[in-house]
């Protein structure tokens, strides 16, 4: 079986293997308080051209999400999300469970619009019971999307102003975020999150690493005691350094964005396959997802040799799945799966 | 100004008072262990039909939703309702605040439909990484709804069978349902809700109590510890005997179903003034919320002398509003309303 | 059965359910906005020389702790309070249902003191993992406290300087207020508590209300969104009105202080009478609960006719045991208590 | 620098390094639905002699205590702990932040009695009012403790029937726990935990993995949905893999137990060299933490060369300190340390 399901089925860039192995003897430090995590941070730092911003290490998306959020908001706030978003969806109510509400907006390709945000916030506020209603206080999102989708510099713009103008905090949820800083058209840069959010993270664990997702906050505020928190949510790693080592490989000689070109060209390979199929794609993906919608038989072949996720039924006869790249697959089972492809 | 934008604005019936008076200096043990909540936990037992119910009382609607669904659910579980429920809307969050996703079926009139529920408890159970959501675990409906409707016993069974098919607990908001107890066409009583939920709330608030929710749990898994939770959420009563005197009193002579009779009949009233001036009505309510669609210069000229709820813009010279009868609204205040609405 | 046992068996003072006759078929606004609370706040903010304070009117005093804590920390932030407060041990875990640690100092009488809250703030950023600890943010104390006993104004002032050299807040439970502002010796009164405490609150369920409890705001960053945070918890009484009637009685013409006096006047005779008896006293209280010592027999023998609530075992012939009065207390009763103390 | 300060300084096991580097670029299921998991799962039950046993691998121990204590507690219920517990006091109100208090018991040593456990448990449910306080119903106890110290079978088994008797679960943490299996003395083995406790934890993290807590459920209530609430707290590793690879390594050829007795062995000689200087030990620890008494001299020059935890202030010229071995600790710099010690 060749896996497509996922983008995190394999281990980590050799490049990441050999340092965690050159420096396992090392003492150092426990949780995040050593020089390859100082390191690390610094890295990041210059990137986003945010010399005042703070980075914390998590290990997983769902721990990211889950902290920043209750680090962010009083009890009575909630956050708004596509319906699509991660935290709505994926994560087992896991914001929930930190006692918050998501307030969740229709998206037909996993994007919502600044003027969808600016609504909601302005329903509440002219609303004369609003203090029987949650109250809206950020704004997530995900660069690029759970559909492989990513937003323009100037939409983010858009909705970084809306939330400036009502007093939100602004979230990117980046845990495929190399993916988006290399795909075609894309003009969202570090610097620009680091400019336009309040907080966001780097994605570790699907651009190459064992594990880990580098939390950059901007927001004063938010920066405040963060690391109470992270420990409080069961995120305060003991080893810290093995995600300080992690983030300086992947900050080092491009190395991140390498990793990410590399899952971006093989996914666009078989993007183009799918269209030259004359299988329609469910989302406009320019990033290491891809979602064909295809004949179930045509399917149901392919799935002998390869693993890929179901994503939607389309129609009777049709259904949509996604493909995934890594940092590890390799171009001959690309190959191999567009040969399949076409001679099914 | 004569107010009809809700059915909390006076106190409590005659009766009521009389019975608070007279009892005044008694000495009861406090936190709902006297004699009188005893009393009328019986009757409510006798006219459910369900000897072995318990019945716990709380002293309001939210802290009734809030308890009873943190009481039935683990972390991990989520409860589902119409996206117009109040524990949707107009709870500032507080089932979220209790650790627990709200599942949001749309409705266009505040009921939900047995096979909505099915579909998405099947779609849960069906997704190979269900363990990545919310489970769902209730569902939680309202008898009459938010917009005043009402479920018959025929749809209230569907969402019976299916809950118990798939192993949710039901449970029914019946902060007003007094008044449905009285609607024309009603077929669903006290026994059918003790048979075919799990745990629901016979409302006294806005029924001619001061205050008071008398919660009833036929469940058994249910019942266990509830008192521990009523405390710990904050809705345990001290002098606790005011809620067992005003339901000893609501469920004698059926003075409950008198003074919802009492609501619906002005409220129908006013319907049938509205129908007579074509103004559509919003949702069909036998109940004693009515929701006019008007024009905006009549309504403005009615505010002037009578307030009432704004509810939704239709279009451009129109908007849809409620007006509440309660049991103290005065037959010649309905009587001068009408006219004026006949006037305008 | 006289009963003695607490200070809630009762219903409300005669003024109380007079004011509550008179306007009972009036039309008001619900959830507190109503011109009852206003003057009713108005007043409270006059007596306590504190104008630019909030008010907010509560059912109950766990409602009104758990509703004030959550309002105020943040995630990882703690309350400090006595081993023997109502949060740590009467509330079945409210405040941690909430998210919040309590941490508890040993307290023989109900009273903490500057130097314990002081030592417990100190060691904690002394200590360099303090990020792995939960953080001390706020002091709750009760005065008088749960055993009676009252903190002087030297000693709260003392506590509100550590408070505010910390950064924390000072959280005054005021469940039984009444009886501390007029027990002899009291130097505390509500301008001081207004001036040396962040939040407070005045009890009315104790003090001759049917229910209720003002908690007064000064410290500007609490006031921000309580009202929402009052709804989430299941706080917001529909008739609001029903709790501003009761304390704009309360506030007229001393009919708290009045309220009080005769409580603790009547507490004080007893507690000459265990005195005279030989029964030591457990705690010094010169408020309404008074906590003798006595033989089993002694005890046994009273509790034919009398109730009073079980404390403490002492050894192996005596035990401790809690005698309160409430506004409704009869003299009489009193009287014959003390002549069959004597007697036993 | 050499570093004693604690157990997670360095990297991983050879072994554990190699086996990674081996499988890195083989494709597995995410999320802990690999091979290697189950063949780890299946060692650990074989291990345990438990083959009913679930077991689910968590990267961190606060990590481990959160989701296994949210996942066993209705919100009412408190888990009994001693008050040196790491949750008590090391995890920033971690438990407290799922809504659970602590009752915590003294301990001089870190461990707690069966009859402690008995007193606090009959004293909740012989008070009248225990619905007002939060219901014990889990008993956490570490092996070793926080300090070292180990619990006997005989020890163990007494807390386990008074668990049983009261229908209390016991959570065991073993974030050490290797290193109590090898202790002198020690006769509470792997068969003997699955066989008294209802959960607990092997770790791995300060047994040579780079990170990794093994936790095995054998209470079949505790079972259910175990895999919901670790994603929902953010414990849902996506490259679960790497956590059945080490721990398949750890179980293999008695690679935990060498570890373990390595460890021990180390902290051994630094206790002789202890007492032989005629430092007194601060708690009878057999494990792989030592807590001299020394003289403030003797530390402060020892500190120049090497690093380890400041514990406890003895009196004015002495205070207690924490020595740590772990899997990479060298003999020959033990061997320097012992020497430094002879001569200070």
């Amino acid at each position: 079986m060749i896996r497509f399901e996922s983008d995190y089925l394999e281990g980590a860039l050799p490049e990441i293997m050999a340092r965690l192995l050159e420096t396992n003897t090392e003492q150092t430090p426990g949780y995040g308080e050593d020089s390859y995590c100082a390191g690390a941070a610094a890295l990041i730092r210059t990137r986003c051209r945010a010399p005042g911003a703070d980075v914390h290490f998590l290990v997983g998306g769902t721990q990211a999400n889950m902290t920043v959020i209750t680090a962010a908001l009083r009890p009575h706030q909630a956050v708004i999300a596509a319906d699509t978003g991660h935290i709505s969806v994926h994560e087992s109510g896991a914001v929930e469970a930190t006692g918050h509400k998501i307030i969740t907006l229709p998206s037909p390709d996993g994007k919502i619009g600044a003027a969808q945000v600016e609504r909601v916030v302005k329903a509440h506020w002219d609303d004369a019971t609003h203090e029987h209603q949650a109250q809206p206080a950020m704004v997530y999102i995900s660069q690029p999307t759970e559909n492989g989708t990513i937003y323009s510099r100037r939409e983010l713009a858009g909705i970084s102003r809306v939330c400036r103008e009502n007093g939100l905090l602004l979230f990117v949820d980046g845990a495929r975020l190399g993916t988006a800083l290399v795909a075609p058209g894309n003009d969202v840069f570090l610097p620009d999150l680091a400019a336009l959010c309040d907080v966001f993270y780097i994605g570790g664990t699907k651009l190459g690493a064992l594990f880990g997702e580098a939390v950059v906050i901007t927001h004063d505020a938010l920066k405040r005691d963060f690391r109470y928190i992270v420990k409080q949510r069961g995120g305060m790693f003991a080893k810290g350094r093995l995600l300080g080592l992690q983030f300086e490989t992947l900050m080092t000689d491009g190395l991140y964005e390498k990793t990410a070109e590399r899952e971006v060209a093989l996914a666009l390979r078989l993007r183009r396959a799918f269209e030259e199929k004359g299988w329609p794609l469910l989302y406009d993906s320019p990033t290491n997802q891809q979602f064909p919608i295809a004949p179930d038989e045509a399917l149901d072949m392919l799935s002998e040799k390869y693993s890929f996720s179901e994503w939607a039924r389309i129609d009777e006869g049709r259904r949509a799945v996604r493909f995934c790249t890594s940092w590890a697959t390799r171009p001959e089972d690309v190959d191999r799966l567009i040969a399949d492809i076409e001679r099914v």
